[in-house]
């Protein structure tokens, strides 16, 4: 290979141990050897309450590795929750160096892929994490991001965003805490793929109802579904399964529903870049 | 005692049982004899999945409770999850003997008094529940929420609600999910008190995001912070508790913090009317 790929790794929401980062590296150089090379912030492993750090140390360091020149793509190494509790001005400062990158992560991520997406600032991705590597399915999951960020493998790629269609891809309940912001990207047109974890379905339909009834989602083209995982048993049965809520909602907004997609918070979890796949490898 | 009070009880979201009617009867009964009677309308009792009946029939009995010239107040008997998804034609069908009543809940019938708040209909008013009767303390929330609506008793008011300040209450997570809807009231120049039960602090702080990062909420006059209640244990400490995380969030706002309101999911939760408090007995 000529020209290793520099990846940086930052941790905008919950924490990652060294030990984590030890195998994630292990699994990177044995599938690509020199031709990537992985950079672990130190924030990455830094500890505060629930979150890998202070604010302002995440805040920092995602800022540090965006405006890098050395890197081509920002990783975001776990998700948790913490992303939307950066500083609003890091957004404000990302340089012609940040907009030059691949942006790769989901679920708490998403807050700041939707907000990149907004501001037109590089190519922000769904798809896995490092710390997707503790969980069943893990190897391949990272092992399919990391091909996608170093050799732009479209096997990687959900389906629906091999085509022409502008995407987007988001966890439920997070796309539900900003799709009113004033920074949501605009989704018109987009196929929007959603999934989610851990949530009770009447919690799952209750997202469902902010994303679906907000004026920007009633522009997308449509929606697909992707995996709701681990719902937890509730003292009585909902009475509709996670397909059948998505098509509820889907009518009640006017929004066609177009099926399932192949996201989930497991090792399937495949990549959805936003935005048309024409503008993939144009980073 | 001269004309009784009537009450309507509906449910928009989760059902009660007869059996709870009962009791509830009875309290209301021993406390005011002839003074008071409650109509517990039989959707009430219905059960269709998570919910209190289908969504045309919880729609359909709240409207009728609503429009009836017989009753004086709207009591919903219980929160749960359902009240977002009423049919949206209900509140353009809701009429003049609508406007003269009072509409008492909490938590997830929010969404509906929020609706009515902003449409100018009736008095919307934060307390008990017929359902709060099973929890610890219930019996004496109960007999709160029937002197406030059968005696107009000051004694029941949170006392924010009693000067001539304009007020209004949610949980916070049900008000993150709508506060961003076209049909949300206007906040401006409210003390807007906020309440949550058996969420993580993360969780807590996340919605927090999505409510003080509205511009509706910017406008408001402060936040007061009813009780936290039952939040569960996480796999590590978030790092700031309830009053913390209302702080941050207000101060990243630029929103003034009030203090504490003495509401929450518990027996000791008082009345807050929506609006000022002039406007009680105006109705």
């Amino acid at each position: 290979m000529a020209n290793p790929k520099h990846i940086a790794l930052v941790c905008p929401g919950g924490p990652i141990t060294q030990d984590l980062a030890n195998q994630v590296g292990e699994i990177a150089a044995a599938r690509f050897g020199d031709g990537v090379e992985l950079h672990f912030h130190p924030q990455c492993f830094l500890e505060a309450g629930h979150f890998a750090g202070a604010d302002a140390q995440r805040s920092a360091a995602f800022l540090e590795a965006a405006n890098d020149p050395q890197y081509d793509a920002v990783w975001f190494a776990r998700g948790g929750y913490g992303a939307c509790r950066l500083d609003d001005t890091v957004y404000d400062r990302l340089d012609e160096n940040a907009r030059r990158k691949t942006y790769l992560g989901y679920s708490d991520a998403g807050f700041i892929l939707a907000r990149l997406y907004r501001l037109g600032v590089g190519r922000p991705v769904h798809g896995p994490m490092a710390m997707d590597l503790v969980h069943a399915g893990g190897e391949k999951a990272v092992a399919r991001a990391l091909d996608f960020l170093v050799d732009d493998d479209p096997a990687a790629l959900e389906p629906t965003a091999t085509g022409g269609e502008k995407t987007a891809a988001f966890n439920i309940t997070v796309l539900g805490h900003f799709i009113n912001a004033d920074w949501a990207p605009d989704l018109s047109d987009h196929v929007v793929m959603l999934e989610d974890v851990g949530e009770y379905h009447y919690r799952i339909d209750r997202s469902m109802f902010t994303v679906m009834t907000a004026p920007n989602m009633r522009r997308a083209k449509g929606v697909k579904l992707g995996r709701i995982s681990q719902v937890p048993e509730n003292d009585r049965p909902f009475g509709a399964n996670e397909e059948e809520i998505a098509q509820y909602w889907c009518s009640r907004a006017g929004v066609s529903y177009f099926g399932r997609a192949d996201i989930g918070h497991d090792g399937d979890n495949k990549i959805v870049p936003f935005g048309a796949a024409a503008s993939i490898g144009a980073a």
